[in-house]
């Protein structure tokens, strides 16, 4: 919806065609008659697209991946928002698994085809945020092994108004981010907010997105 | 030196008094000639401490707390701002190490004395924002599975002007707070900073210490 509102093209993807249509279509209602969303099932929408973003529970996130591989086209940037979350698995969503890559974001690099970059971003930007009107008030932290890849991410970052993008490094930091995300979320339970985090202390720079 | 700064009565441990003493007398130097703050040895701090703060290097925690336990009081509160950054090991700061149970804190709850509460907190002010002047801009998230122990630290959190504290949660949520360090270092590292984090999102009450 964000990106819609931004003016950049987004294609919603899911399993089912028309769900992800609706999604659209609901998406529409608020970002104009103009905005440049459509619906596609996963499998369409990766064929159409040169940037994908997973926002999927873990318990589907590697037989996602394993269907859509044929369909990522070479030079695509894979960013991964998913959260190993423990309620995956039926424990609590204040808590992550334990994820043999280290992350899942780390998974997805094993999982995607060869030479596909993957980022992990965004886990720490809740929905309840997105969705509500007005800026955010939150930092994405961006992290690839992909140097190329990382300001090409942070530049969408910021066109969520209020949202700073920040270098994070190397993809193995995926890992903290995922956890953070536990963290939040036990924070949004036990003080009933939709909590965030700021980077604070880093030079001007380090938030510039050239 | 805040605390000094802020009336508290501290005491500096090092396995050397001497040196000990010279950190008590450089923070005299700053907080002003009033300042209630002396050096010991650690076992005599911990003797006549009923609030102790554990902020060491992750090789030597388990080897202090050993040391130190016949001498923790009953009643006292531990709080551990200890990181298993793989740097202990000849690794990277920008990376932890895996602890058994857990987190650096929950290896501490296992090693003091039965009835004593371990608090995590502070993991995420460095030393240079601590002894930079003013306001830091950071929030310090406190963790303990001790509820009446969690007001207390947050009391004194909010002692370091400009810091706010919030209640964490459980002591397993330290795991997390404990990464955000290597996090944090990582991006100093990159950007050349000092940087903390800020939790947006929370309703005031979350911050507030009564």
């Amino acid at each position: 919806m964000r990106w819609a509102e931004a003016g950049e093209t987004v294609i919603v993807g899911s399993r089912d065609a028309k769900r992800a249509q609706d999604a659209a279509d609901k998406i529409k209602v608020r970002a104009g008659a103009n905005a440049k969303i459509s619906g596609a099932e996963n499998i369409a929408a990766c064929n159409a697209a040169d940037l994908l973003v997973l926002t999927i529970p873990f318990e589907g996130h590697a037989a996602l991946l394993k269907q859509l591989k044929p369909a990522i086209r070479p030079g695509t940037i894979v960013i991964d928002a998913t959260v190993p979350l423990a309620a995956s698995v039926g424990g609590r969503a204040s808590r992550t698994l334990g994820v043999w890559q280290g992350s899942a974001a780390q998974q997805t690099a094993e999982l995607v085809p060869k030479g596909i970059s993957v980022v992990a971003a965004f886990q720490n930007l809740g929905a309840e945020l997105l969705n509500a009107d007005g800026p955010v008030d939150c930092d994405v932290i961006v992290c690839s092994d992909d140097p190329a890849a990382i300001p090409i991410v942070r530049a969408l970052a910021t066109k969520i108004p209020g949202a700073r993008a920040i270098d994070g490094g190397k993809l193995e930091n995926a890992r903290i981010l995922e956890q953070i995300t536990a963290l939040l979320i036990g924070l949004n339970i036990r003080h009933k907010g939709h909590s965030g985090i700021r980077i604070t202390g880093l030079p001007p720079a380090a938030h510039e997105v050239v």
